[in-house]
Order: structure tokens, then sequence, then C-alpha cells
């Protein structure tokens, strides 16, 4: 048992049972990293979004980082002091999606979903490209075509996921926990070099000048706010993932809701102080970014220069270890890694969603009922689909795709705050005991300020981002929104119309009329023909269309010599088609007795390779699609086992060793998760 | 009956009974543009592709333009004489490919279709790239994008034949002729005009000098023979299509043969009389033009200059026309017409060879044994796909596709010589009378005489060009003769392996255990009950599996209320799997009673929009790939009509009344055309 799969388990809230997997539960040191890559990862880019942003107004506007800096830091500690109450409601383990729907009716749980499905596909785009950029700090090579590296590092990510990569908690661990020393022992090491030691710290950046972007030259007024405004909600970057501990409540040791709570701070704490030392050290070292697309432009004597893009993380790294070359290695392969390790979990949690989903009928049923790592590829193939189609069309932008992201996060902090605010109002209806009334009625002041802060957010980044790209992602939430509902229509109207009742089991048909298509004589035919005669059915014929008289004497003459059981019927084709004269046959065979049904038999080919698909039963296909469409009708493939399709078996249950290892687990972690939810 | 019909009905070689059709047969008015419009076309570009080839030896090169139309003229003479030959002695309609397969075998004749499969894709990227190159004379705009237009000609021109055009003799004969007096007409009056009122008509680019291509600038010895050979070889493009008028004797009217022969002299001498009148109007007005890729520049005053690329047939008009705009366009469009009309009987060509070779097993028998137009359509996207990426690979560059181009047609011209002569030598072996045989001996002279000519060509063609390009069109042919090969192999394998013994007809299971999948209860399910127990099988059992304990619970509940006549029976799945419990109990049912059979029945979904079948069904579909694996195991599907399906149903048969009244016409052209020459 590896942490990630009981992880998983729990991600969509099963309550496990502790004396089944009690020693496996997660100490709060495993399960920090476990929940934490997303979230951590993303101060590897939210600080160059803030300074990139301001830089639009030059250098005046640079210094307002600081401040901006401390709001992020404010929303993320009132968003961990929200999702704490989260954590103590639902022990279970509360996803937003649950949250929502279970105190504000399925269209809230839609919209948190589609804002989370869009957001995954956004997490994998931005936690990538940012990889890409910050890498090209020790693989200069990569610059130029990042959008291609992106993409391949998504497709590299989704084979990965396909072919069922074994995680465990180190993976988390190592990785996580190497970029918090690496992060952290930078800020250190570098406020120490220039506080302590008094060393003169430049970036490279540091020596020159910001023009400003035309149109910001004045640098007052509204102007400020509108930018202060889109820097902070770049900077909000920083909070997506915060929300993923209150998922995996139920992977906590014991008592499950505090330790998970106390990790909760833990994470908030790690991720404030980071993303403070990285702005801390930007300002202390004169590092400068500029926004190329926006118009900012480096000055240096007077004149526009053009300097490669780099990083903060790359800058500081650089500039902190500058006697210490390693240091920069370890600092961006750190980045590096979390980064496409946060990109990972979206790879997990996506399906899981869609499963979700499923059940509650807005995606299809496939996703949920498998027996087949299907369900699981085709979640993956979408997500890493979209993915890759943004990384191109952005070229692996990561300020471009920050416009778009974040927007789906705070609707989904949003609307699951109100949902909590609706849950401890419904439990203060019932609650008497004035000690626990009490407690909830601080939690519902504590929701009531995380609803107010994440909704200004949204509306914040809403109105300064939504020209600049975040009306993309609102129309996507949108579609996915509609996609879902009508795909919930369609079940609900098919439930309806299939709802069975008593006179239902009482429509017996009287007999069976067997009928077998024969094409050729050869084996899979003569197998149908025994088969149908072995059911006994009412009357039994073997059917040929005569397309060619010749041809048809031929197999009519070697059928009688084989004395099989039963005589060859042919039916006339005036136009050398099959299906027609076959079809109207069946239909007349059923008109002319409406209360039997009619059973054909098909012989069908089975092979082993797919393009041997390709060269049999297509005839059998197209047949049984219009045969489908006839009441009363109903079809029966025999199948015949080429010697080429026991390779095939073979193939497949050596295959299937390695499969069952994986989706055993894979079944019974979602399996188990999605039941223990229904009932929790 | 429309003409085209007729033709295309025939084009494989069935001898029509003339007293059913007697009145509908072509004059040879009709037949001659009817087979002619792919031959007369290339004289669009022949003539362009020899000056161009010449140009890469400069000025003195040009000169020698007339000896290779002539010597291009002498090989169609060749060709038309030897056809002739073919015509008589096969009245029924001999297609390149049975006259190679009857008379040498079934590896010659695959020979002769892989060169002709791939010379249809050449055809239709050679005759529309053509088509723009010469549109360019009046419509400018296309210039920069020919490849992009090409290939919007070529889905144009498939969706046309996907939707099933409405051909017409009149749709042949129009443009043809209209082509025919154009470019007669245009030579006529240019000759007048030069030859009779002497005035001195310039080229646009009788200004220009040529500058030869680098390596070319001592234009002697060997360099002569292989420009010259390249030349002449480009130049036979000339000959593309002649042979298809003998695959079309039987659409003549009586005497077909003599009819059939007489049109083929006519297409030989007005094709020979273009291609020497464009010649000769492009000697005496001093047209020149360059390959520009090749590296033959035009020099104005000793200086290299940029001069737009224009057709023969664009200056030759344009010069002609000089006091008469409205001819330019004439001669353009007519030019442009015939070119796509060119492309356009490749379309027909291509599926009526595939549904030939699909009858000989060479191709998947769905081509051959169809019911719906999806055969046609498969070899109509397949040509358009291969076509458009020729175009999009080359630009739509005229001398870059010409290079693979002839390959094909004189490898078909060659084998079916070949086949010829062997024809008549077999005839000989049992002819008596003298006179008969006097006429055989001379036929054969003339095959010979043709077989040498083509063959000669054939080995100077990829001598020439095979590092041009021809080298493509080689690995194509093989690639596709291996295809076919194989696919020929796997039947035979298959037809080995599933022939039929006496033992066969006695395998008879002793009984049927019928087992119905349960996932849901509702009207699907319970048809798929009533029709089980319709069939009266030894055992029925209706089967859920346990992927939720509380929900199979309410689920036999509900069963056991309304009464079914089969109990419901749970098996576990420890993993939340559907597919593996179920598969192991069918197999542990098939394993208990080894000589009887299971049928497991499965309720079904018929809906209405393709989008629809996303949504159900899966995991039955999941389910019968996986039992068909497993020995003594039919599969029956029992359908189940949603309303949605009663629309498509409707709207599926007002469909069919358009589409009968086409592919009725298609499927009796095709079946009673490959009927007739199975028998002939």
């Amino acid at each position: 048992m590896n942490v990630s799969d009981l992880v998983k388990r729990v991600l969509v809230g099963r309550k496990l049972a502790s004396a089944q997997l009690g020693e496996t539960l997660l100490p709060k040191r495993i399960a920090l990293p476990v929940f934490a890559s997303d979230a951590l990862s993303s101060v590897a880019y939210a600080p160059d979004e803030i300074l990139l942003t301001l830089s639009l107004a030059g250098m005046a506007a640079l210094s307002l980082s600081w401040e901006i800096a401390l709001a992020v830091g404010l929303v993320m500690l009132i968003v961990v002091l929200s999702y704490r109450q989260t954590v103590h409601a639902y022990p279970s383990g509360g996803g937003d999606y649950e949250v929502a729907t279970a105190n504000l009716g399925p269209n809230a749980g839609l919209t948190v979903a589609s804002a989370l499905l869009v957001d995954y596909v956004l997490t994998v785009a931005v936690s990538v490209s940012s990889g890409i950029q910050n890498a090209k700090a020790i693989l200069p090579f990569l610059a130029g075509h990042e959008g291609l590296w992106a993409a391949a590092v998504i497709v590299l990510l989704m084979s990965l996921n396909l072919r069922g990569v074994r995680e465990s908690g180190a993976l988390f661990a190592i990785p996580t926990y190497g970029f918090m020393i690496a992060v952290l022992g930078m800020t250190g090491w570098g406020l120490f070099r220039i506080l302590v030691l008094r060393e003169p710290l430049q970036a490279p950046t540091a020596g020159l000048e910001i023009a400003p972007a035309p149109g910001y030259e004045s640098f007052s007024g509204v102007l400020v706010l509108v930018l202060v405004a889109r820097a902070f909600s770049s900077g909000c970057a920083a909070l997506t993932g915060v929300e993923a501990i209150s998922n995996g409540v139920p992977a906590f040791r014991e008592p499950k809701s505090r330790n998970a709570a106390t990790t909760l701070g833990l994470l908030g704490t790690v991720a404030i102080s980071m993303m403070a030392g990285i702005v801390a050290l930007a300002n202390l070292t004169g590092l400068k970014l500029i926004d190329d697309a926006g118009g900012s432009s480096f000055i240096a004597n007077g004149v526009v220069v053009e300097v490669p893009h780099e990083t903060a993380m790359g800058q500081l790294a650089r500039t902190v270890f500058s006697d210490f070359q390693p240091g920069l290695y370890v600092v961006i392969g750190a980045t590096m890694i979390i980064l496409f390790l946060a990109a990972n979990t979206a790879f997990n949690g996506f399906p899981v969603l869609g499963a979700i989903l499923s059940r509650d009928g807005y995606l299809p049923k496939a996703l949920y009922t498998r027996g087949d790592r299907l369900a699981y590829s085709n979640g993956i193939l979408a997500l890493a689909g979209a993915a890759v189609a943004l990384v191109l069309a952005f070229n692996a932008s990561v300020t471009a795709l920050i416009q778009l992201y974040v927007v789906g996060v705070f609707v989904s902090f949003t609307v699951s705050q109100l949902g909590m605010m609706r849950h401890w109002t419904r439990r203060l209806r019932t609650e008497q005991d004035p000690k626990r009334r009490a407690r909830m009625l601080r939690s519902r002041v504590i929701n009531a300020v995380g609803l107010s802060c994440t909704g200004v957010v949204l509306v914040i980044v809403l109105a300064s981002k939504f020209i600049y790209g975040a009306y993309l992602a609102v129309i996507a939430m949108v579609l996915v929104f509609l996609l879902m509902r009508s795909i919930r229509a369609h079940y609900d109207r098919v439930a309806r119309e299939t709802a069975v009742g008593p006179a239902d089991a009482r429509l017996l048909p009287s007999r069976v009329r067997a009928v077998v298509l024969v094409t050729e004589l050869n084996k899979p035919t003569v197998r149908a023909v025994n088969f149908a005669r072995a059911t006994r059915a009412s009357t039994i014929e073997a059917i040929t269309v005569a397309v060619d008289a010749q041809e048809v004497r031929k197999l009519v003459a070697e059928w009688d010599a084989l004395q099989i059981g039963v005589p060859l019927k042919a039916i006339a084709s005036p136009y050398r088609e099959v299906l027609g004269p076959f079809l109207n046959y069946v239909k007349g065979l059923h008109s002319d007795n409406p209360r039997d049904v009619v059973c054909v038999y098909i012989p069908e080919y089975v092979v082993g390779h797919w393009w041997e698909r390709l060269l049999h039963n297509q005839t059998g296909f197209l047949l049984k699609a219009r045969l489908s469409f006839l009441q009363g009708v109903m079809v029966t493939s025999v199948p015949y086992q080429l010697e080429s399709s026991r390779y095939a078996l073979a193939r497949a249950s050596r295959d299937s060793v390695a499969a069952r290892r994986r989706s055993g687990r894979g079944e019974a972690r979602m399996g188990k998760a999605l039941e223990g939810r229904r009932r929790g």
C-alpha cells in the first residue's frame, strides 16, 4: 500500500475504517508534502506576475510589490482559516463540489464542478509552462520553443498517467521538502548575506531601468488602482491548491480534523513565508521584470535594451548563489520538479472529479461504472489535450495563461464558503448545546469573512482580468456547465422513458423465430447455425442474399452436401445489396408474426490485431446497427475465434496481471471513495 | 438514365444486353468527350513541362522542344494503335488489371492495380494543381497559396462525390468540346495571325533570355541526352488517360469495337494536334518558361529578373487574343474546368477499381459486399486525403508532382501490352483459320511494338526521373502492392482456417444457458429478460454485479416487487469492477457445462443522435468485446428503441429515398458490372 493510493482513495471523502487502514494513515510530516505541492509550487510564478504587472507603470510602481504580496498573504490567511472550518465540519472530507451541492443545491455544485474542471486544465498548463520558464535558467536551449517543450512535458505526464505511474509518499515528500528547503534556504542565505554580511547583492537586472508601457506614463489615480488590482489578481494564483487538504481529511492520523487543521495552518505559514521571502529578496536585490507583451521595456543608459527573460526564482538563485553555482541548479531543479508534480496532481484529480460527476449523471455513465482503465484514460486524454492546446496557443507564457487562471479557484472558494455558511446556519437550527452553538457561530463568522474576502477577490479578478483573458475561462466554464446540464437532462429523460411498471414484466413474446445470416459457408457460419439450433426456436431459417445467381447455386449445393440441419434459403437482391433485402425479410417476418420475437444470428470473426478488424465483420456491423432500429428483433453475435485471437488473448491476460495490480488499486481507491461518500 | 451512369456501369467491362439498353448506348460524338477528358486535359501541362525541363540548359536547348513533342506524339500514336488491338480483343472491355491478371497471373494484375491506384491519386493532384496554376492567368489572387486552393478544390470534388453528383453526358460533352474548340481555335487563330497576317506576335516572355541552371552551362554530350530524356518523360504525361476507351467498349453503339477503335483514333488525332499546335505556337511566339526550383532563371538586359510564373496556355492565350480579351477568359476557363473534370474521373474510377480488388480479396471485403454508400465513401475519402497531402506537400507545383506521375501509367501500359502479346499467342495456339491467324499475328506485332515502345519509355521515365521524385511513386506502389498481398494472404489464411467439413455440422451444443446482465431495473432490462425467457433456454439467470451493497439490496427488492419471472442474482465485486466478475462468472458457467453454450443477453439503448451513443451502452460494448474471446459463448443484444431513435429512423428513411435513387443506381452499375465481368 503506498501513500498516494491512500490519498487518492480518500481524496473524495471516504471515511476509512481506522482498524483496517490505521497504520497507513498519514502523519502530518507526509500529509503536508502530499497535499501541498500544488499550493507551494505557485510561489514559483505568483511573485513574478506581481512584479511583471507593476512593471507596466515603470519604476514608480515596483515599490508596491511589498504591499501586494502582503495583501495576497492576508487573503491566504483568511482562506486557510475558512478551510479549517470546513475541515472540522466535514471530517469525512468535504470537496467544494460536495459542500456546494449538499448546502446550496445541484446548480451551485455544478458551478463549482465546471470551475474546477476548467481549473484543472489551467493548473496543468500554468504549472508546466512555469516549469519550462524557470528551467530556462539552467537549460538555455529551451528558449524559443517553450510551447513545444511544455507540450512535450504534458504528453510525458499523460503517458505516465495512462500507464499508471506507481507513486509513493517519497515521490511527494522528497521534491516538496526539497523545494521548501531550497527556497527557504536561498531566502535565508540571501537575507543573511545582505543584512548580516552587508554584501551588496545585485540581481542581474538591478542596473536596468524600466520604461512604462504606452499609456501608463503617468502613474496616478484610477490607473494605480487598476494596475494594483491586476497585480493582486495575478498574485492570488498563490492560493490555488490550498483547498486540497480539506478534501483529504480522512487520510490523516487521529485526531484527523485537528491534524488536518494543523497541517493546513502549516501549509499557509510555509507558503506565506516563501512568498514573503522571495518578494523581500527581489526588493533588496533590485530585481526587475518587464511584461514585453504588455509593453514595458528595459532601459540601460537611456536606451531600450533587449534582455532575455529570466524568472524571479532564476535571477534570485543566480544572485544569492553567485559564489556557489550548485545552489542555482538545486533551486531551479527543485522548482521545475515541484511544478511538474503540481501538474501531475491535476491528472489524478480530474478523473476522480469526472467519476463523481458521472455518478451524479452529469458526465457519461461509462466514466463511473468502469471495468477498464478506459474511463481514467479518457479523462487523462481530455485533460492533456486541452492543456497542450493551451500551452501551444499561448506559447507557454505564464503571464498570458495566468489571466485565465484564478477565476475558477475563486468561484470554487466563494461558492464553497457560501455553502459553509448555509451549513452552519442549518446546524444552528437544531443544535441546542450552547458551547457547541458558540463554536458554530464563531465558525460561521469566519466563513462569512472568508466568503466576503474571496467574493471581493473574485470580483477584483474578474474585473481586472476579464478583457485580458479571464473571459475565455468564463466561457469555458459556462460551456462545461451547459454540457453537464444537458447530459443530466438526457439521462433524466431516458430514466423517465424507461421507468418500468408491473405490466412490462408480463410482455412476454410467444415464440422465437431464429434467422441465421449466411454469406459464406465456413466454420463461423456453421457454428452460428448450430448455436441457433441449440436454442430450439420455433422456426429456424438460414438466409442468404442472392447477389449473384451462380454463386448462390454453388453455395446451396455445398450447403446441402454438408447436411447442415437447416435448409438454406436465398432471397432476391435486385441491386447486389445485402443489407436492404435482408432487413426487409426480417421486417416481414416480424410483421407476419407480431407476437413473436425474431432473433438474428450473425457469425462474427474474433481477431487478434486491430487492423484485422477492418477486414472482417463490416457487413455484420452495419446490419446490427440497422436491425437495432426494428421492434421485436434481437441480434445474437456468434463469435468465431481465429487463431490470431489466441495470441491477443494471451497478450491481454499477461497485461492484465500488471493492469490488475494498478487498476485493482485504482478501482478500490475510487470505488470505495465514491461509495463512502454516498453514504457519508 | 444518364450517360455517365451507363459509362460507369460498363467501365469495368460488363457486356450489356443491347436489347435492354440499346437506345442509350453512346454515339461516338458523346463517347469521345466522356472518355477523353483525362487524356486531353494533359495538354494543359505536358508542353509546359517539356519547355521547363529544357530551360535548365538555357536558350540552346529550347529548340529541341519540337523534336520532343514529336517523339511524344509518336509514342501516343503507338499506344493508340496498341489499345485498338485491345479494343478488338476485349469487346466486353478489358481493363489493364483484368488483361494482366487473365494473361500473366495475379502478381502482374496486382502490379498494374498498385500502379493504377497510385496514379489515380496523382491524376487528382496533378490535374487540380495544373487547374490552379492555369487559373492564375485570370485569377491572380490564387498566387502564393496554390497548395491551399488546390486542396480546397479537391475537398470540393470529394464532397460532391460523397453526396453523389448527378452527372450527365452534357457534363462531359460541353467542357470537353469547349476545351477542344478553345485550344484548337486559339492555335488556329494564332497561326493565322502569324503565318497569314504576318503579325509579329510575341509571348510575354519572348524578350527574355534564359540563364541555364548551375551545372548545365555547357550543354553537350551526356547532359543533352539526360535532359532530353527528362523533358520527354515529362511530356509523356500527355498519354495518361488514353487507356480509358479500352475499358469502355461496351458503352459504344454497334459495331462496338470498330466505333471504339475509331473514337480512340480520333482521340489520338485531337490530342496530338492540340499538343503540336501549342508547341508550334510557343516556338513561333518565342514563349519561354523556366524551372525556378531547378535553377534556371530569366535574364533581361544581362540581369537576372523575377517574372511571375505563367503557364504556356496562359501566355499563349494572352498573346493570341491580345486584341480580344474574352478569348483569354474562355481558354483559361475551359482549361481549368477540363482539368477539374479529369480529376473527377479519378473519383469515379478509384472506388470501382477498389471494388474489383476487394472482390478478388486484395482489399477489405466490405468494399465489395456493400449495402451502403460506405464503401464508395471510404474510397473517395482515401483518394481525396492522399491527393490533398500531395498538393499541400508540393504546394500544387505541377513540375514537382509530374516527377512522380507517368511511372504508374507506363507500368500499366507495359504490363498490359505484355498481357496482350500473351493473349494473341494463346489464341494462335488454337486458331486454325488462316485469315484470322493473319489478323492475330498482325495484332501481336502491333502489341509487340507497343510493348517495346512503352517499355523503353518506362525505362527512360524511371531512369531520368527516379531521383527527382519517381522513387516516391515507386515506393508507394510497392507499399500498396505489399499491403494488398498481405490482405489477400490474411483472407486465404482465414479461409483455410475456417474451411468446413462434415464433422463441423454435427458440433451441436446440448443445451443453452441464458444469462441476462442487469445493471439497472428499467424497461430495456425487463425486455431483455422477457426475450431471454421466450427462448426457453435450459437455465436462465439474471445477474447483477454487486459494486455497492446498499444499491444491490434496493435493486433486488424492486426486482422482487415487480414479480419478474427470473430471480436476480448478485455476484460479488471486490473492486467495484463490473466486467471482471461478470466475465469470470460466465467463464465458470461454461467450464462447469462444457457441452452447453452460454448465451449472454445485454440490454442496449438505441438512440437517435451520434452524441447520445457516447452516453449509453459503453459497458455493454466493452463486455461484448471481452465475451467474444470466450469459447462457447454467444452474445445477444436486445435493443430498446428510445424515443429519439424514432426521429433518427424517420430521418434515415427520408434520406434513403434520395439515397436509394443514387445508390440503387450505383449498386446496379457496379454490381452488374462486376457480375458481368466475372462471367465474361
